[in-house]
Formats: C-alpha cells, structure tokens, sequence
C-alpha cells in the first residue's frame, strides 16, 4: 500500500513540464491581441511567431506548417474532413478516405460522420494482432481505385497498446498517386524520433497536454501547398484555416514544452523501456498468466506503453481496486473510458470481447519513477486476485 | 505623452482579473485527465464540474446548458452550423438563417461557409443608423415563410459600435413560431446585466478573454432540449456536442473570470460608462467635429464603448499615430483589424466608405483609470491634426 499517487495514465494525460509552466505564467497576465496592430497586439504576435518557430525547428517542418488547434481532436478533426472537402471539391470522385481500425475515436468519429452525412465511403484497414496495420490491405484498397483516394490517415503510434504504424511505408504507397496523408502523431512525440518533413506525411496532429503542454492547445502540421478547407469560420487567423483569437499563454506553454520534451526524447525513451520492460517482467512473474498486447519491447513500440492481459479478470475490477491503493491506468483511452465497451482496437487485433475487457494500460511518463514500478508489482498480485474472486462470484 | 501603455482596446481583449490568473495556475500542475476513472480524473472532472455550476448560477442557466468550448469563435461556428444540421435534419424544409448584418465574422463567415456549401439561404437584417437591428425586418423575413426558419441569430451588443440589440422582441416574435434564437453575447457578458433564461434565448455565446478570463476557452450555453449537430467528434465530451480533453485549468479560470465580472457587473458599468462619457465629450471639445456611432450613452450602449469618427482622417493614421505615444485602440474587430477593408458594420450603419474609415474604436475595461483618458484627451488634438495633413498629402 502506498500513501502517494502512483500515476501509470501518462498516455491520457502527463504533467505539465516546469518550463512549459514557467512560459505560460509567464504569459498569463499580459495584454493584446495577437491580431491587434499595436504595440501590445504586435507582442502578442511576436510570441505566437516565436513559438511556432521553435516548434516548427524541433519537429522538421517550416514555421508557415503549424496551424495552432484547440487539441488533438480538433486537428483531427480539422484533417480529416478538411482535407477530404478541398480534395473532393478539387475533383468529385475523390470520396474515399482510408485509415486504420485502430485509429483514436478523434479520427474514428469524425470519419463515420463524414460518411453519414456527407457520402464519403470510409474504409478501416484490419491490423495484425500485435496492433499494425496490414500494409498489404492499404496497398489494395487504393489499387482498387486511386483516383477516388481523398485521403489516408494512419497514427504514428497507437493510443492503446503503444504500436507503432508503419508510416514510410504508407506514404510511399501514398505517393505513388499523389495522395495525401495524414497521422495523428498525439502519443508520438515526446516518445519517439518525429520529424515532420522526413516523414514525408502531409499532415501531422500533436497535442500540448500529452507532451508535458498545457490543454486546450495543440497543432495540425500541414504542408503549405496542401488545400485544407476550415472547420471553424470567422477571424481568418492561421491561414484562414482555423479562425479563433490565438491562446498567447498556452502556445508559448506548448512551445516550451515541445522543445523540452523532443530535445529529452532520446533519454527519456531509454529511461521508460527500461522502467516499463521491469514492470512488465515482475507484473508477469507475480500473476504468470498475464500477458503484454500489442508489438513487443523495441523500436516498434512506445517506450512508456505496456498494456497487459490479466486472464479471468474484468479490466475495470483491477482498475478500481488499484485506485483504491493509489495507483493509477487505464482499461483504454481516456476519452471513451466512461464507457464500458470492449476496446474497438483490441477487438481490430483479434481479441474476444472477453479478452478485450480483461485488459489494462499503463502509461509511463516523466514522473515516472522505479518506486512506481515497485508500488505496482506490490499490488498487482492481490488485485488480480481479488478481482478474480469478484468475476467468479 | 506618457511612458506607459495606455491600453483602451479591451473589447479586443481584456487583461486576465487576478482572481482568475490565481485559479488557473492553481491547475496547471495538477494532472488527471476529466474522463479518466481513477482518483484524479474524478478530482480533475469535479473541478469542470464546480466550474460549470458556478459559472451556471450567475448567468442564470442550469449547470447542464453549459458545453464548454475553446473560446467565442467555436461556440459561434457550433450554435449556427450545428443548430442550423438538427433543425434541418428534423425538418428538410428548414433552410433559412436569418442574422442582424453586423454579426461578428464569427458568426457571419459561418452562415457564408453554409449558404455557399450547404444549401442554407443566408438573410442578413439591416439595422438602423445607430447600429440596431430594425426589428420589423425580421418580423417580416419570418412571416414571409416562418416553417423555413432554421434559427436566427441576433447579437446582443455589437463588438465595434457597442449597440445593444432588441433581443426581447428577437425571442418574442421567434418564439410565435418555435423557431430557436443563438445570440454572440460575447461583448456583452460582464459588462451589461446577461441572464440566460429571462432572456429567453435558446443558444447562448460568450468566452473567456473578453471577461478577464484566460484565453483558449469559452462555453455555448444551450437548452439541453434542443438538438445540437457536434462540430467536432471524438471522444464525446460535453453531451456530445463537443468532443476534446477537458482544459481543467482553462475552464476553472472561466469560472472565476465570469463568477467575479458578473458579479461586479453593475459597480464596473457604472464607473466605465462615467470614464467613458468623460472621453467622449472631452475627445469632442478637442476635435470638434468629432462624433460618436452607435447609440448614445444610456441603456442601449455598451459603457465601455467610445466608437469615435475623426472627419478627414484615415483611421489606421491615428491608431499607429496613437499608437507611437502608447496608446493603444483599434479601428474595428481585431480579427479583421490585419486587413484594411471599410468595416462592414459601419457601412450596414449607412457610413459610406470614407465615414467608414475615420473611424477609431476606445473600449475600456477593469485596468481604465482616469489617466488613461486623460492621456488620450491630451494626444487627440496633435494626432488627429498630423492624420489630417497625411491624407492632405
């Protein structure tokens, strides 16, 4: 048992980083519009620019790149039905929009939208059972007919069980018929090398509050040349693509930690795979039935992800018998966690539904420390315990 | 000429009220994502919670008409586009948008985004000289065919001229007909008495920064029993209509920002609408031929509003030459202050072009002292003469 929060739920949010507080404060208490044409709007648009510089050096991409977003779900959002309605308005055959089963639900819901109501025929590509994309259905579905590709949006790393896609292979599929392509790259940066440019994708969602940023901020990365039609009308800022008085505080908190939380990358990455491989090795040692989803320790997952199988178990049992120790996951993301439904990605990787309820995330991050690895393993065993007792019951 | 900024343009945006600063910061280290079901995603959803009951009690809604959003611009594209979809879709014979001409861009690039690609038949209502909205239009426009009513949406103050709108008539000759009315009550909240349910609207905007609130959130009150298309899909925050990770920090600002500016409402017009009859008369014994648009002083204006035209000037001159002594005032929204078009407030007025732009917008707001007008009273005279013998040029 433990008297302090042991946090293991960094993928559904992570502590703002002290630099990205200090810039934010910072900014709190200042004045001025960032459209205004005075001296005080002027500063505000000098610390947009700035920010935006900084962002746009530390993840490959030119300055006139970054769309400032209210968050991930908004520059998902933003993507996906954006760039299908300039792409269909440029040529009307363009309906079809492909994408992975297991994208997050800010791509999955707006992409069923876009099919109820506005005649796009949506495809979701199956994935292996360790979570990646089938590369060979994609390379099909678009030989199929390439004209009537609008787009392609494929996440950089899944939200759930850590898998990485493989993204060079979708844009050289891509590429091949000028396509577009978009990933939400949400749970990416911070965790592995992201470089928007070399990646060669056309669009690229971050958020601020996943990579030690504030909430309520983020970005859609987006190739100048590349029509994207608004989503949100009025003011014309960014580029006329998403109007909205400009967050001074946050895109200077988002900035600061953009640049801390890539240039950490490297180290931070070796610090959680080895924090992370402990856990999962004593997790699986205590309750030997357990079971790691998704790809294995390595380059092709998230360094800070483990997500665990405990068979016989209800995932929401384990859940709220850790959180009565003080320890803290996830049965799935955060967003649709209120929810109790099968994870849809772990159903995509072929799990039952029996399965998929038994399962849990932990998600570990910069304040992640050994001692929180301990706390976990010390509980883990009665608690697997104990919610076994309740499923038999 | 003073050494201090002089800032009079706090409809563009207001300094944040320390009591909000405080409630922000005291989040920004907090962790725990509002959907999350350990302890501190319950602590973090509490802090949304309280924030929307507070902000609920002194706009005189129920904590459930409030969907947070990420500030006026949101709210504005989610109540036209997404009241505009429900009604439709209930009734396909409901395509008519009817909206006063000097709607903010939010709301007016919306309904153009709708009328040129959704099939949605735009009316814009004209208003008087004074900046407000001639109610027999409307009565006539909806009496023409009240069952094509989509919705209308009537300001309640208008962002550059400060008018206040005849809402009372807006929702009486609406409501004969059940049509839903949105007002932008952006301009509006803290500085005239705002109260959701008396005023009988069905769709309420206003946002943080305009309050003394932080910037990046901001809410669209909404009956709960009105039909309300999301905007943004994903996760399912917000009933639904507004999908994206709760920004605790941001929302607990608001809450402050708006307990605080309501509260203080009645005091704050008060001595603003003092300050604000000081600068105009004073303004106009320097410059004589000086005048204020919109409404006259008294129950139909915004106190914090001076919406002045300088004869024979251009009014970009006199901002950037008020500007270089520390004065800082805008010549119309500051969303569309970058670009140098008439404003088409003015010109829905009756101002022709050249009336349109001699004009300077002063709003004050919580930090105006005296002084302030005392400076600008002090720099008028010179400024507006060295603007005059520039356009002589």
């Amino acid at each position: 048992m433990t008297d302090r929060i042991v946090y293991l739920d960094h993928a559904a949010t992570t502590p703002m980083l002290p630099v990205a507080v200090e810039a934010m404060t910072r900014h709190l208490s200042g004045v001025g519009n960032a459209s205004s044409l005075h001296a005080s709007g002027r500063a505000a648009r000098r610390v947009v620019e700035e920010s935006r510089e900084t962002i746009a050096g530390v993840i490959g991409a030119r300055p006139g790149d970054v769309v400032f977003t209210s968050g991930g779900t908004e520059s998902d959002n933003l993507a996906l039905k954006g760039i299908f309605w300039a792409r269909r308005e440029q040529d009307p055959r363009r309906t079809r929009i492909l994408a992975t089963a297991i994208e997050h639900h800010a791509v999955l819901d707006p992409l069923l939208w876009l099919g109820r109501y506005d005649n796009a025929e949506v495809e979701l590509l199956p994935v292996s059972a360790e979570g990646v994309l089938d590369v060979e259905s994609l390379r099909d579905s678009i030989a199929r007919d390439p004209s009537s590709v609008a787009l392609v949006s494929v996440m950089w790393a899944n939200n759930e069980v850590g898998s990485l896609q493989p993204l060079d292979e979708v844009v050289a599929l891509a590429a091949e018929h000028e396509i577009p392509v978009h990933t939400d790259a949400v749970q990416a940066l911070g965790q592995v090398p992201v470089d928007f440019a070399a990646s060669g994708v056309d669009a690229l969602t971050f958020t601020g509050h996943k990579v030690g940023g504030p909430y309520g901020v983020g970005a859609l990365v987006v190739r100048r040349d590349l029509p994207v039609s608004a989503l949100v009308h009025g003011g014309g800022q960014e580029r006329d693509i998403r109007s909205g008085t400009l967050d001074i505080p946050a895109i200077a908190g988002l900035a600061a930690a953009v640049e801390a939380s890539v240039k950490a990358q490297h180290e931070h990455a070796a610090r959680l795979t080895d924090l992370r491989d402990d856990l999962v090795r004593r997790v699986i040692e205590v309750v030997p039935d357990a079971h790691l989803h998704g790809a294995p320790s390595g380059p092709r997952r998230l360094p800070g992800n483990a997500h665990i199988g405990f068979p016989g178990c209800e995932g929401d049992s384990i859940l709220m018998l850790l959180d009565a120790r003080g320890i803290e996951c996830s049965t799935g993301s955060a967003c649709s966690a209120g929810v109790p439904q099968p994870s849809h990605v772990l159903l995509a990787m072929g799990c039952d539904n029996d399965q998929a309820r038994h399962s849990l995330r932990f998600t570990l991050g910069h304040t992640t420390t050994p001692a929180d690895v301990d706390a976990l393993v010390e509980a883990i065993g009665p608690v697997v315990e104990r919610a076994r007792a309740a499923k038999g019951l």
